[in-house]
């Protein structure tokens, strides 16, 4: 029999925890690490992920360790789903840990707010050059624990390397499609969460399906010009990771982008909105590195996200918001989007 | 004063009524005619379509006609909403009625059973060469009707006429997009019923938000794909009339359509779904029309859209027919799709 795949997870979240025992059920050595040895320990005894996937059961074989050496010893894969703000803490953990050549997928949705960097890039300017992959596409925690259907795309330069990927994460209920756009992949997973913030605004303001399905729409259409800018590759946005995990986050009960813009929209303030939450809501960060001081170069017309960090960070009125977005004077549309498939 | 635009509205259903209502609001002087006298009388009367647009009052200023000639005389502009396997008969009553060049906006969403042609091509064959455009987007009656906010497009291949109608529709809350692509936007509004039929199966089965978001994308791809093998922008597949619609429609409590896919998914039969509704599921005849007699040229691949018709007409247990699509061996993302834009 060949011997296992080892593969090492890093962060005890929802999605972390998913994915691991996925891992595990998919024939591979698995070891959890996380920054909290107590949540470890509780996890390994109680089998269970009780704070952030209640309700799931995990393997006898999913192994938890809190040491950095001891988790990374002999891996052939490490899969990274740490919040983007802490992520470059954890990975300067591993520096020393973690071999040179082991390749690190990455399945966080974020821009770092004080370098506009995205997770691969947080990754490397630690780790030092590597083979790197995006996990991304819809796919809540909770739906995959479950063993519910969902498609993702595992995006990597080289594709060797996103064949590995898929060799390892694929199974019957989760397909895995390889792309080789991994900064559009990358920069659709953090984007999404902006928009999400937007329809969940419109639903707090009970505006009702019509206009979150506009919303969307205009919303990929920024999302999309803004990775362009950025060396993304367009059709990623029209993808799994760009659309499909859109339509998630946004129509979803189980989001917490989507919530929290909810309950903006019903009046709460963002203050009371994140005490009362124990997950992060990376959209909240992400909108903030959009206008943050590195992203100044940004010259790219995003007047939905503008609009969510109007009302997330200036203290503008989500009505108002939403009324500034609709005295926008309709013209063409889809102008200069797809300038080389225009069929015209 | 400026003489008010004198509109003719062919169609007394929820659509149609609503956009009656609105072009009132908007200054216009509407009639609206239906095949049913009886109908009309009720709705002048009680200044309400109980049957299909319910709780909401019609201006008092909305004229009710039942002879063409009468309803189309002096007309600037003529709406037509009328289901379109109807479609072909009822213009056919205004064929004298109805001066030559009286532009005529399409807002129906299907493709004729027997000949494959669209809304626009059916008026062009019985009605003769004359000014066409189409309106669609994510546009649920209901929350138009109530006065909630809607983007849509309005498509003609003369910008003057799209201009005309962006004029008469445009309101605060109802904003009209023009575009060049009345093919794309005409086909986008009728493949979208047939996804919508996946989604509502999806849904009934209980798969989940990850697996639905995954089938909406593939779903617009195959869409997208069709479209521009028949003439169609792939851009606008993406814009309100493809993307934004379609997520309308497969997410919203009132979509007709993908209810009837949820009824099928939960063991229900077509015969009987159709028996208890009132309404017309437009994508039932478009899957019908698709795979018919007159479409046996289409060699684009529409894996979704053929499990769709194996199950409403051919039999196949909805579960087998998803099992067949998660079989499928997942590759290459978006392979081709836009070759003309791809940044690598």
């Amino acid at each position: 029999m060949a011997e296992k795949t080892r593969i090492l997870v890093l962060g005890d979240g929802s999605w972390g925890t998913a994915l691991a025992r996925l891992l595990v059920q998919n024939g591979a050595d698995v070891v959890l690490w996380s920054a909290f040895p107590e949540r470890l320990r509780e996890m390994s005894e109680r089998r269970a992920n009780e704070a952030y996937l209640p309700g799931i059961s995990l393997p006898q074989a999913l192994r938890f360790e809190a040491d950095p050496f001891a988790a990374a010893r002999g891996v052939d894969l490490c899969l990274s789903v740490v919040p983007t703000q802490h992520l470059r803490k954890v990975v300067t953990r591993f520096e020393d840990a973690l071999g040179g050549n082991v390749p690190i997928v990455s399945a966080t949705k974020g821009l770092e707010i004080e370098t506009f960097q995205r997770p691969t890039e947080i990754i490397a300017s630690e780790l030092g050059d590597r083979p790197l992959c995006v996990l991304a596409g819809p796919s809540h925690a909770e739906e995959v624990a479950r063993g519910l259907p969902a498609s993702l795309v595992a995006a990597c330069d080289d594709t060797a390397v996103a064949e590995q990927v898929q060799a390892a994460f694929n199974s019957e209920t989760f397909r895995v499609y390889r792309s080789t756009d991994p900064i559009g992949v990358e920069l659709a997973g953090a984007l999404k969460n902006v928009i999400a913030i937007a329809a969940g605004i419109s639903d707090g303001l009970g505006l009702g399906d019509n206009a979150k399905a506009a919303l969307l729409t205009r919303g990929l259409v920024e999302m999309a010009r803004f990775g362009v800018s950025r060396g993304a590759r367009l059709e990623t946005f029209f993808g799994l990771a760009g659309m499909g995990d859109l339509i998630t986050t946004c129509t979803s009960r189980h989001s917490r982008n989507r919530a929290v813009g909810e309950h903006i929209g019903r009046g709460k303030t963002l203050q009371d909105v994140l005490a009362e939450m124990s997950m992060v809501a990376e959209g909240v960060w992400t909108t903030q590195a959009l206008f943050g001081p590195e992203a100044e170069g940004v010259a790219v017309s995003m007047p939905i996200a503008e609009q969510v960090h109007a009302v997330l960070f200036e203290g503008v009125d989500p009505e108002e918001a939403v009324r500034t977005l609709m005295q926008r004077s309709p013209t063409a549309e889809m102008e200069g989007l797809l300038p080389g498939s225009s069929g015209a």
